[in-house]
């Protein structure tokens, strides 16, 4: 499980007095770095390979401004071409919410879908745990 | 049905040179602002209502930077405490996102959830059309 | 004056309960698309031209998410390699936030600024009106 | 003076491949927290009391996606009312931008400037260095 410490920022909060819903996926994402590179070691865009094409969030609690947060990240399941990301954010002993994302193995130049090498398999099996 | 044009910001794209998926919730946010009045007229953050309990987001095609975008946003069911958005994001002919959104009538003030009135029920069945 | 409509949204207000100051140099920059266009036609992103070397803003009104907002943007000025826009928020009648940006027109390949041309220089001009 | 560490994120970025310049005053917010705290202490929103009235930028080097970055804050000046925050970004050895913050004392309910008092003066005061 990939662990990533989150400050809320004050442009993240709302009128109504919490971290904004629309930040919810930016914080999920920041917390993908580590699968970022494992499909781009470099992180150069110009290499890129994943496009997210599902995500989903359930909201369960609200994030609070004035503690740090946590995001939780791991590898739900590998397909041939696809994986599922499990993403929750934490604030103390609350989880806050529960996310999906789906990506492809994406080739940005041929703008099609690519199976998953092996050895990147390997890598995403290493991330399938859900405990701490 | 409602429509809201949106011109894309340089802000809102990513290296990868389209618009960056977490900018999609935020588009639909601002497609449902006809929704936040019907819950509070004036748009007061004191007397906000409305509370997000789940989104999810099927990205179909690349959101291009040059092009603008229309956002389509009608109610597909409403409950007791509850209703769901439907969203589309679009560009020329093209279906790029679809989206949907649950949201409960929540008293900010005791924090709880609460039945959703007839006046209101009444406004958001107006909205339950999702054809042209 | 090239005048840009923006209808504020939830997820660009901060807990305070007005728009957030951040999200003003990316109102000035949505305003700034035609200017975008000059330089780069088809707004292609590896034809891309302008670099932005200073920003100052000066925030006078909060900006309330209430009501729609307008960004006013001229030329002020165009030097060799390097112009300047002058900007400002609107809502109502108050005049929220004034701006002011300076651009190099940048070589990304050759990450050298250089002299701006003469067709460029002139449609620039154009737009060095700031009265209505 | 505060040092805040910051890891770019792929939505901070944009389509001409580096982190857009509309968030480098987003990071500067997030290096100002501890001079919030200063000010409210619990960092609750319906006690806030510094309001943002002028902000200058300069940039100097193109932010990159693929390194971690730190905000420098630090108070370069106390008024009677108001202050002076100076403010870098800075990856690697490379200064990436500049910044200067003035912040007044505000009292959002009577919408006043008040003078600063003694205590909270002598806590900015104690981040008057610019020097490591």
């Amino acid at each position: 499980m990939i662990k990533t410490a989150i400050t809320p920022r004050v442009s993240e909060t709302d009128g109504v007095g919490h971290v904004n819903n629309t930040i919810v996926p930016v914080w999920f994402e920041a917390g993908r770095r580590t699968i970022f590179k494992i499909f781009t070691p470099d992180l150069s865009f110009k290499k890129w390979r994943m496009a997210l094409v599902h995500m989903s969030v359930d909201f369960e609690f609200q994030i609070r401004f004035d503690e740090d947060a946590e995001v939780r990240t791991w590898i739900e399941h590998v397909g041939t071409k696809s994986f599922t990301v499990a993403e929750e954010i934490w604030q103390e002993e609350r989880k806050c919410a529960t996310g999906k994302a789906i990506y492809v193995n994406f080739n940005y130049v041929t703008q099609q879908s690519e199976p998953i090498c092996n050895e990147i398999r390997q890598k995403l099996d290493d991330l399938q745990d859900g405990l701490n």
